[in-house]
């Protein structure tokens, strides 16, 4: 018996390097090509599971398994905690600009580069290493725990609701605690306040039966090119503010105290810029940066076609135009009511001579930190001792709708800590994970459970 | 010695077997499989030229040649004409759609089905056949004549200026003749009195040097897609006006006896609406159809193109986005000025965040009919005699480019009779072309050689 923290001292060296053979079996859920490799995925962390110390099957969905883990060893009279994450990773397209190959993982200048050593088996892993850090040193945990693992997260996780609903009862927990995003900066450990949701549009605009030659109808036919431009132009007005009556009607006014401390962060807009490498930023008039990224929503182009789009001039006039658009929600939006107010707006502002359609693509609500005050005191706590640095609130512009599915089915709070840093490539070329990310942070998450039970 | 008219009596069963020759040739300028092809249509010609009775040479070009065919025995005191067709074809694609194989002709309900009966074969046919009814019927034409056929106007002339320049005084006419467009309406012989003009554009709009996560950069980074609708959107007034400033500064206002003779004809608004298909006509304020596709400046969407555009939802927020916009130009606006007006707008209109650039793919001039009082009388006496209706000034919504080139290079104006019918697929599959048309074609053309001279 020796304590959770000696343990990984000594166990730190074998963790890299058995996060390196899961990272090199290629889990991408979304090619059926690697349906094998993906359930070995699930069988390889089933055993490293067992290995740690927990009860542990592999249970089957429509198409990838869920991996279950449990120790109940806390007794009905402590908290429990439930770890969600994912051993699915992104496709490693475009495969050509990886620098070392994306499922061979390797350390170059601090970092880990693998596919999904970020996004999210590195996480996921670490979870794991903290609960083996107990449970191989001294035997035991504070707190009951259920670590859950999906294996389509990256397809939009079909089958992980009706799974958490079928199990509702034995996933029941305290907390629920999901380490699947990014820190504020390097040494800066942040625990997430909110994740801004989705409703994705496809519109589409019909005009003539078939392309017609833009001489012989152009000025006498509307035109679907054209019709489309000013229906998303009518998207926006001139200052960024997003144009759609009622779009706002929801947005929650973030309390003075969260825009204040959005602004104290040493955000750095200049880096932001450079990296994102476009001529200036530009934004809803009025917001900072952040604010537009975390608390505010959008309505985004995704993609345009229509016509002619091969070299040269044809002279075209297009029998239809199509336009992917999704707007970022905050709380309390709901895909729900943006889809109608979308429509609405469209429909009003559709020109003559055209014939238009709103297609729902998909749509994920908005979320809100539910943590209180002893859990979040426990959280930071936990990280400060860790990183030595008190962790920082912070938003997170993407979406992770299962978050919400979670707080409501369980009727328990998500907490959200994540170790990746930003420019992460979690779902581009070179993906990677700080090495010392990786071991801090499952310092931090070993004392999580201290923390919980204390 | 016979008359013409009687000749063409006799011929007729022939000329229409040798036409089926001549449009057995797939002669597709386009597709560089068919140059033995396209030069066998040139040597064809050349051959019937000269069973005609003119002198005729194949000359060669940097790509296809012309062939170009004389008679002079009228002497330096007659008038002299140029007529000018193309013996090229489109593409036949796509080929499944066509009832009988586009190279295969098959005359189906009064109709000349295959590629290139009405464009423009057919009708540079027809004009052969007129000089042969002089020449080998009495041996003589009243006027001298030129017979230039190109073989690369489906792919932009590229060669026929520097060949006219250069021919410049071999071509010296005191008018061009070109049939390569269509009359009004069955049994309506139709006199163009304008085209209109080309300006066609590339707009691209980029943004952040890569595709971006719509999640995590949206909203605080301008969206090219979002910013190129914005640009686009801002061409037109609510009322279908063209909003690009100084656009109808350089716009002929027609005199009101041709807007009068426009309302005037028997146009089927009905049946073009039905033939579109579109929920409804739609064009500029204060104008109809037909002054909408004649007299009136457009600016079409031709192409759109950014991010995503595959099946589902990506939620990318692209890096780049690109509309081809053209502009049907009418006297006496000129391409150059019109690429400057919308360069300036384009500029003016560019949202913050992004940078545009303006290309110009390809101009043309737009044209008016220069025919004096004469050489209407003529054309039109003709036309009559043969058809038994007197023809309407037309215009044509599309672009004959090198019309302004011949009459500027030439000093010569240029008559355009076309007999054509609306909806002579010329660029699409099931071509056709009107027997009736094609016979009272090639005899007005006979008379036309009696009325110029007379």
């Amino acid at each position: 018996m020796s304590d959770p923290r000696a343990y990984l001292e000594d166990a730190l060296p074998r963790f890299r390097s058995e996060l390196f053979e899961f990272l090199r079996i290629p889990s991408v859920s979304a090619d059926s090509e690697h349906d094998a490799d993906t359930r070995r995925a699930a069988g390889w962390l089933r055993e490293r599971m067992e290995e740690a110390g927990l009860a542990a099957e592999v249970v089957d969905t429509a198409r990838h398994p869920v991996v279950l883990g449990e120790w109940r060893g806390a007794g009905p009279g402590a908290p429990t905690v439930l770890i969600y994450g994912h051993y699915d990773v992104q496709p490693p397209d475009p495969v050509g600009l990886w620098t070392s190959p994306a499922f061979e993982p390797e350390i170059r200048d601090g970092r880990i580069y693998a596919r999904g050593s970020a996004d999210d088996k590195g996480q996921l892993y670490m979870h794991l290493k903290a609960i083996e850090a107990h449970l191989q040193s001294h035997g035991a945990l504070p707190a009951n725990v259920i670590l859950l693992a999906e294996g389509e997260e990256e397809i939009g996780s079909p089958n992980l609701v009706p799974f958490v609903r079928e199990y509702r009862e034995r996933l029941a927990a305290d907390a629920v605690v999901i380490s699947d995003s990014a820190m504020f900066a390097p040494g800066q450990p942040s625990i997430l306040f909110s994740l801004r949701g989705l409703a994705y549009f496809e519109i589409r605009v019909r005009g003539a039966v078939s392309d017609l030659h833009s001489g012989s109808y152009g000025g006498a036919v509307a035109n679907p090119g054209n019709a489309l431009a000013s229906i998303v132009a009518s998207l926006h007005h001139a200052d960024g503010r997003v144009a759609i009556e009622g779009f706002y009607d929801d947005v929650l006014a973030w309390d003075a105290e969260i825009r204040d401390q959005i602004r104290g962060l040493p955000f750095d807009e200049g880096g932001f810029l450079d990296a994102v490498g476009a001529p200036e930023l530009a934004g809803e008039a009025g917001y900072s940066t952040l604010e537009r990224l975390w608390i505010r929503p959008t309505c985004d182009v995704n993609g345009l076609l229509s016509g002619y789009t091969g070299e040269g001039a044809k002279t075209v006039l297009p029998s239809a135009a199509m336009a992917k658009v999704s707007c970022r929600l905050v709380p309390e939006q709901t895909p729900e009511r943006v889809a109608e107010l979308m429509r609405s707006h469209v429909e009003r502002h559709a020109p003559a001579g055209v014939s238009v359609e709103v297609v729902e693509l998909h749509g994920g609500r908005p979320w809100r930190s539910n943590v209180d005050g002893q859990l979040l005191a426990a959280a930071s706590r936990c990280l400060e001792r860790s990183f030595g640095a008190a962790p920082v609130l912070v938003g997170e512009g993407g979406s992770i709708p299962i978050v919400v599915d979670f707080e409501e089915i369980l009727e328990a709070p998500a907490l959200l800590i994540g170790f990746a840093l930003p420019g992460a490539n979690m779902h581009a070329p070179d993906e990677w994970f700080p090495v010392e990310n990786f071991e801090k942070g499952i310092e931090a998450l070993t004392y999580l459970y201290d923390e919980l039970a204390g």
